[in-house]
């Protein structure tokens, strides 16, 4: 312990002047302290987890909250803190206050930063107001406020540092994503598939904010940043206009395919990974093609944005499986052969493993039982639809044509998981997953576009899976062979982000407010608490003082809690769905809470 | 344990088909046993003490949160829940909201009541848009709204059972205490003493919500429900006309009087007592005289509201040192003679002990060495000022006249203590006090009335005593000497009620939001925790399942947060203040939550 004392007494008074050679290096190093979180994700890698084991297995029940805070906002809380050093960033939804806290005084707060935005924003936020949290590096806090300002804090004083604006909220365009830091680069995406927003990631200057690259979901191959010779696409070269051959007429300018989900980073490649999201509108008759590239993981050089590698899961979407979730890396044994992997569960309801320096697909397998619309990913290199799922026609909303309602179609539009990102352990090579359990009815109709206004064209209920009730499943799942190992039952949607711990222990959030620890290798429950509000934040870990801490956000919202969180009471066009959560009122209310835990200290 | 469990298990179920006599008979049952917290108050003694004592002075450093809630709802969180068998009941500030929570699963919602309420009631609260708390009597929770509305609730269903409007809140009456059953009545006051409310109690038939009788501040006696003959003031009959014959014409009827405090009971006397507030304006050169009976500790017969005595502790208030804090009913030996005895720590920061059978006055002393208003209470029976307290011209802002600015008054016009309630515990003979440690500057000026308009009449400004930076005290006070017994200093003031216990351990919440223990005996702190938000909520406990709770309602604001609760970042015309109270900011921000604590269970 007492090394570990001083390391955080002293270590840390010399962050911000340590003088690493590049933000990289910093980063790198500082995500390899395990007593910080000093990237929303992690890691670079999207793990989410933590070689802390202070906290394990045989002591996780004694764990109890050690301090806590209040930001000062109702709605949904998602994302997480970081910490570095003496100090823990806490961010909230809409209006997005920073806090920065003492974490050697319970919390004090050091600094806070409340960004003056228009609340005209908030009616063109899809699915509640919420934020995904802040990057650090440089000395600077970054934050992506809702009308889309990408603004640098500096970290000690919560000054302005620099400030971007990266779109045009009157346009639909809004941000909710954690902007995450790669070399000298801030990247950020776009929220706004729901009106019609063609989307893209952003990569600014770290020191200056100015935009370096832009790379687009579709259109031209100048805007998707896509070399028609040298971008593949399961091996093979994408061709010219791959995006806007795949779209009737000019649709691809309004074409959807957002960019708010988790970013990974590979050095070595000097790969980044994303999801872009479905395409608009949700009324698939609107958009005959492929969609291109909506739905699609992409591998992006990030000195230059160039395309390497595409994957479109979900050709042509006719349900919102919307494919921005988190692409996690790590290096697994597949076919005797060690890849390197990225491994994404997709909303779509199929757990993905590729080869993340070419796109290689290995293995694609449903991680919800109830998934339905497609029998399977056709897995035959040698067919003509190689790589695509094998859609069902009774589940085929564009088949079925406009203005019929498709039942019991699943997963439901808020997929078999959602943005509430998974966590991997490389102790039991298993992948630990928060799912939705849920399936829907699904009416497509003809919507016109104006700019700023919801373009959703289909009205949509969800519910669980026929003679079952809990609408929502913690999972292991196991990447190499795309099988559930376990599978914990949650009588809701699992809307919290996974921590996955040396200790053994995985630790996960609920939407009644119950943070939860279970046994990494058995999903046995050893531990929970209820917090004061539904959790859809995500679980983080760090060590101060020689004492592990967990903490986790609560604040019921995001599109699951939306009933709640704007006030809603019935399914609603568009989004729908209200209705299966209802009965989460009878849990918990509207809150805004950091909870951080620890062990007794005596 | 195993029978304290069995009761727990067993008794409670019968609570509501218990078929007591009367109310009385079931809340005197009720409030005597400690695994049930049936009154905001504790009991109609309001001495809230608890005869619980598993957690002790020896283990209470082991506390830890069990679980926790959030209203759904920011800003001032006064009062308490109250515990009735496995139920507990929550409320909120404007709107209201009421929960009743299921013990037996961590606080899952059973019920939920949300008045619809004017949201123009919100300007026409002086003080931030608090709740005191609700009352059970009878198979009913009872709450009193800020728009006046006395509402009983079915205890198992939330179903109104009756409501009755007791004000008007366009004339700047509103609700803000916790209503208390006595007998067969639910009492009730009124806020509004910046707003020239002439107030009044209401007793309303606890089965059918009919008003049976109301005794106003001020007025004709038959207003105020004073007998000249029968009803005495320091032993002597008050005589016709005692109210009005204090004013100047028709002042008196906008004469505020408000009535929004703690109200105790003693069930052999059938009398109850509670204090009267400031008279309007802040002004004293608008209203010479006396001001009757504004500032005035009231003994009224429970049946029919007949004042038994009354006693003006600040005739002619210069100052507004409201006089609304709560009456502890105790038997203590003073003198060599036990006296039934009420102890009252008055916002003016004199300790008064009476008779509480005749309103002798038997102890007058300052409980807070800063106090410099008046020299003394004049205690020499044979003099014309006996009872009066002995002011210094220099202090008195009616003989220094409108539009000058008086410096360096003690205390501050919240008084050394406001409405936050003091505790007794009988094993130590000793009140445990949270008091401000606040002083000002006031300068009256002119004012006119005008209904719904605030009526205040002075400006002023708050900050610590000269050459000390702590704005509060947690102190322990014999009554029976009048003396300080220990003292323990708070950067703020002590906004929250305080609890003692059997276990010797005597809990508050500070403005920052740490709720902590003390050594009854000593003061020494034996733990404390920082939950969400700043403290103005009053300590609770009860037993469930054979396991005692702590609990706490946290949400900074009140009078003394409402710069964070409001919004406010600088002072403001007649409330003033806010800037002694602008560091707040730097340790809390605004929430509104439930935190139970209890030792850990294994």
């Amino acid at each position: 312990m007492r090394k570990l004392l001083l390391a955080s007494c002293f270590g840390v008074a010399a962050l911000f002047t340590a003088g690493y050679a590049s933000a990289n290096e910093e980063l790198i190093k500082l995500s390899a302290d395990a007593n910080q979180w000093v990237m929303p994700t992690g890691n670079y890698a999207n793990t989410r987890y933590s070689e802390l084991k202070q906290i394990n297995t045989d002591n996780v029940h004694k764990l109890a909250p050690a301090w806590t805070f209040s930001t000062g906002v109702l709605r949904g809380h998602e994302g997480a803190p970081l910490v570095i050093g003496d100090v823990m960033y806490v961010h909230s939804p809409f209006p997005n206050t920073v806090f920065a806290l003492d974490l050697n005084n319970d919390g004090k707060i050091l600094w806070k930063y409340e960004p003056k935005q228009d609340p005209n924003v908030i009616p063109v936020m899809c699915c509640d107001t919420v934020n995904r949290g802040l990057s650090y590096a440089d000395g600077k806090i970054f934050l992506h406020q809702a009308d889309t300002t990408l603004v640098a804090l500096d970290a000690k004083s919560g000054a302005v540092v620099w400030s971007a604006k990266d779109g045009d909220a009157s346009k639909g365009q809004t941000g909710t994503s954690a902007p995450m830091v790669f070399k000298d680069k801030v990247l950020v995406g776009v929220s706004g598939g729901e009106f019609g927003v063609r989307s893209w990631v952003s990569a600014y200057d770290l020191k200056t904010g100015k935009l370096v690259w832009r790379g687009y979901s579709m259109g031209p191959d100048s805007d998707t940043l896509i070399d028609p010779e040298k971008t593949t696409s399961l091996g093979k070269p994408v061709g010219k206009d791959s995006s806007t051959s795949t779209w009737q007429g000019d649709q691809w300018k309004i074409g959807g395919g957002a960019t708010w989900g988790w970013y990974s980073y590979d050095p070595d490649l000097n790969l980044m990974y994303y999801g872009s999201g479905n395409p608009s509108t949700w009324n698939p008759k609107q958009r005959p093609g492929d969609n291109k590239w909506s739905m699609t993981i992409w591998a992006r050089d990030v000195d230059t944005g160039a395309a390497k590698w595409v994957y479109q899961m979900t050709p042509h979407d006719e349900w919102d499986y919307d494919g921005i979730n988190e692409m996690i890396l790590a290096d697994q044994q597949i076919g005797g052969q060690t890849h390197k992997t990225l491994t994404h569960f997709d909303r779509n309801g199929f757990g993905y493993t590729l080869d993340r320096t070419n796109g290689e697909l290995l293995v694609a397998e449903k991680y919800d039982p109830a998934v339905n619309w497609a029998s399977k990913v056709d897995m035959d290199k040698s067919s003509k639809t190689y790589g695509r799922p094998l859609v069902l026609s009774q589940y085929s909303t564009d088949q079925n044509g406009e203005d019929h309602n498709n039942k019991g179609i699943c997963p439901a539009a808020l997929g078999s998981k959602d943005e509430q990102p998974a966590a991997y352990s490389p102790d039991t090579g298993l992948f630990y997953v928060p799912t939705n359990h849920v399936c829907m009815d699904y009416e497509p109709f003809k919507v016109s576009y104006s700019a700023g206004q919801p373009y959703v064209g289909a009205t949509l209920s969800m519910y669980p899976p026929p003679g079952e009730s809990n609408m929502g499943n913690f999972i292991a799942w196991d990447g190499r062979t795309g099988k559930i190992v376990w599978s914990d039952k949650e009588q809701f949607s699992v809307w919290s982000g996974a921590l996955a711990t040396a200790g053994g222990v995985v630790f996960y959030g609920t939407l009644e407010g119950y943070l939860k620890a279970v046994d990494a290798k058995t999903g046995k429950e050893l531990y929970k608490f209820k917090t004061p509000s539904g959790i859809i934040g995500n679980v983080m870990t760090y060590e101060h003082g020689g004492r592990q801490y967990v903490a986790v956000l609560s604040g019921v919202g995001g599109w699951a809690g939306i009933g709640l969180a704007a006030g809603l009471t019935k399914p609603t066009d568009g989004l729908g769905a209200v209705g299966g959560y209802a009965a989460l009122s009878n849990y918990t209310s509207l809150g805004g809470q950091l909870t951080v835990f620890a062990l007794p200290g005596n």
